[in-house]
């Protein structure tokens, strides 16, 4: 499912930067290139990583997210990491007393999305893997998001916290429609098609006595077609319940 | 930022059961856990872990998880993992040819969030790190999940997919479901009602020479499954369906 070919579709390119504040552990480095680069990211930014950089684990742990890493760039201060920013979201699970907007993510990808058709340059900030940002750095920010969580259980590993703010912003883009039946080789079956099918079986129910009286047989007609068409049945289907029936009625093809 | 009093809140109880089918590393069972209780999730079902249960590497994944992992139950087979349960999701990011429904995280979570206000017990399937899940489990589902990415680079950790489909289920909270299948007096089958009535069938279509040769026969059923599943059939219509095979093969109630 992996591979390298053409990370950028036009719908997402020129997303948010991600800014990684003094991340600790070359893994989550890597984790979050895979998570950036799963929701269409490639740019990313990486203030005083604390074992070093470039960084083997990190590159173990991105799976094959290379472009990110390779074009990853190192600042020594968070101010000089955005400093070419127009608009900087900072992600925080705390409330600091600060008077400052919080969004969810899927507002702040709303706004994101919005800023970046404008044209503007996007960046959204993460803190240390345990302290998270600290106040001089949300201050760089002109909204901060918090993932709406389990308030008993909310800290977020730093690459699953970037996920959720890349998942969202990829969301606003051109997604696949919500609902998709795929029919492989074959085609959803006509309504005339279905029809047919339904009055083989109900014919065989009728020869074989399965409608206990005239009365009740429209109303078992209607539960039977009901729950059929939910089915949504290909055409390819429909020949093989034709098949069923006749199978069970001991009938072969082309009998009558 | 993380503490362990009350993981369920009102509005996330009662979630989905999180499936996981023979996950190869305790790593990634942990962090498993980790993102469902981040989800407000705690019910774990695990099919044949790879390296046995329980698992340490779990236990310091989790990062205080433990109450998720403590809770997990063990099953041989994914049928039995999901025999009690009256809706089954899958996930998966590949077509594997089957005619079946896709849905994003987003819809799964509003239609999940529908079934469990009706007082269905749901459960979502996942598949072992590398391979994802077979055939053979997807035919127990009744709709397929696929998580919008980056086309060209879609591979999730596993962590990773259950975190957004906890995340989708979080964000329904309160809000009203907006596709529910209406059952009326009656209630969705269980999977094991569901497998039942395929036996009945497959039992007959074995007598009446329907499988034209034994090596189709494993694919033929799965067509027949994949479609049956497809209707979300309620216990009446098992029923139903069962007294439909029984007329056709001129059978009656009581004769064997």
């Amino acid at each position: 499912m992996t591979s390298g070919k053409d990370p950028n579709r036009p719908s997402v390119l020129g997303g948010p930067t991600i800014i990684l504040v003094q991340p600790q552990l070359g893994e989550n480095i890597g984790a979050c290139a895979r998570a950036m680069l799963n929701c269409g990211l490639t740019e990313l930014r990486l203030v005083k990583p604390r074992d070093g950089w470039p960084n083997e684990k990190a590159v173990a742990a991105a799976s094959g997210a290379d472009p990110v890493l390779d074009g990853a760039k190192l600042y020594d201060t968070t101010a000089e990491a955005v400093a070419d920013l127009n608009v900087v979201f900072a992600t925080t699970v705390r409330t600091r007393g600060m008077i400052q907007e919080f969004v969810t993510p899927r507002v702040a990808a709303t706004e994101l999305r919005a800023h970046v058709d404008s044209g503007h340059k996007t960046g959204v900030l993460f803190g240390p893997e345990r302290t998270g940002l600290v106040n001089d750095d949300l201050t760089l920010a002109s909204t901060l998001i918090t993932v709406p969580l389990n308030p008993a259980f909310s800290s977020l590993n730093l690459a699953q916290a970037v996920l959720l703010i890349g998942y969202e912003w990829f969301q606003t883009g051109e997604t696949p429609p919500d609902r998709v039946l795929h029919t492989g080789q074959t085609r959803p079956a006509t309504k005339a098609e279905l029809v047919n099918f339904f009055e083989h079986l109900e014919g065989d129910l009728d020869r074989t006595g399965f409608f206990t009286s005239p009365e009740k047989r429209p109303s078992m007609v209607r539960t039977l077609r009901n729950a059929l068409e939910r089915m949504q049945m290909t055409e390819q289907e429909v020949r093989t319940f034709h098949g069923v029936v006749a199978a069970l009625t001991g009938r072969r093809k082309g009998e009558p």
